[in-house]
């Protein structure tokens, strides 16, 4: 018996976009192919597959979890559709798995006893924002979520803003959509005038929303930045 | 009248591959509305659009270079067709433009003149490779090439490396494919035998090769690498 393959399986990174304005028709077809899934959220895998016109009723479709609270321990056992000859897709809530989600370790895991990894090109989030930022696109770092408390939030500001005046690196993270207001008073509070900072929301959505500016004059000409999941850049 | 926008346009990682395996539908029908575009490599551009089947002559097509050689002045002027109320786009030789190409210059110029910027959908070699790696998905940076000479290139690998541990971030980084073994040389020769070391190499292509293992094991089993394009990345 041939072992499958794990399929690293993207998704729409704006649940009301239609499924060919964000993947490539090739991908959408590879995966009418796969029934077996892993998956970080089931509702939004279910939701994304009938967006897909998958041809198997979903009923019939295997689907596991891999979230951040399953154990290290339990990851080879994901594998078990691959070791049994079948395809595996893995799916993140949004974009491409195992990038800024718990996926990776699924990843480590096929490499570790030889199974062939196959990432199907999709949307990310990250890159997007970057590209369309005009931030410093040659070198760039992705540090996911900042700090929840505030203080420890504006220390960590300080130290991302002097490592990409330090290195010319553009500076890339995360935040909880209810925190964005919260997260750009800290950025105008803390960061150098001088500094770029830009914010990219609803990315590919009817919503999309992109703003490139400096501290100051995000300062003099504020606008709200919304409830959309945004991705925050920084370059001093 | 109205500005046009500038659209970043995403383009094939192969140029064997199908178009239709690499970008959206409605992406590709979204390039056929434009007449107008700066291009990294106008060579590469015009095969692009011909693989798209841009449904206009490419001979009518208005094409402008903005690569490495561009001086920070001409920026500026690039943006002519957007003044005039056409849309323009921004395609790099490979993948999303404006990450690890010249072509953020021309994005930061949009912003500064208010001009709308749309990230259209495509993938991107570095966000597959990172995802195909299976290392640390949450934290990671991107550095672009390496120092040519050895002495630099193997300082810089002990401090990518000593980052890596240090941040618990994935390192990535790029090479021209003729120098492929010899980035590997010094990998072996440079970094901890624990440090987990990943190479991604003609993505999304026919000749599509991943491996992560760590810096022992490339040691005691190495293969060759060949000439494609690849992206390198280490987690110690």
């Amino acid at each position: 018996m041939t072992a499958g393959k794990l399929y690293l399986v993207p998704t729409r990174l704006d649940e009301e976009a239609p499924v060919l304005a964000a993947l490539p028709a090739a991908v959408i077809e590879r995966i009418h192919g796969l029934r077996d899934f892993v998956v970080e959220d089931a509702k939004s895998a279910r939701r994304f597959l009938a967006a897909c016109r998958h041809p198997v009723p979903l009923r019939e479709i295997s689907m596991t979890i891999l979230d951040e609270h399953t154990a290290p321990r339990e990851i080879a056992t994901l594998l078990g559709p691959v070791r049994e000859g079948r395809d595996l897709g893995l799916m993140s809530e949004a974009g491409l798995p195992a990038v800024a989600d718990p996926g990776a370790a699924l990843v480590a895991a096929a490499h570790a006893e030889g199974v062939s990894v196959v990432p199907l090109p999709g949307p990310s989030s990250i890159l997007l924002a970057l590209a369309a930022s005009g931030l410093e696109g040659q070198r760039f770092r992705f540090v996911g979520y900042l700090p929840v408390r505030p203080a420890e939030r504006r220390d960590r500001l300080r130290e991302l803003e002097e490592r990409s005046a330090r290195d010319r690196e553009t500076q890339i993270f995360i935040e909880t959509p209810y925190r964005n207001e919260a997260l750009l008073d800290d950025v105008l509070t803390t960061c150098r005038p001088t500094t770029r900072f830009a914010v990219a929301s609803g990315l590919t959505g009817t919503n999309e929303h992109i703003r490139t500016a400096t501290v100051s004059e995000w300062a003099r000409r504020r606008a709200p930045l919304g409830k959309s999941p945004a991705v925050f850049l920084l370059l001093a």
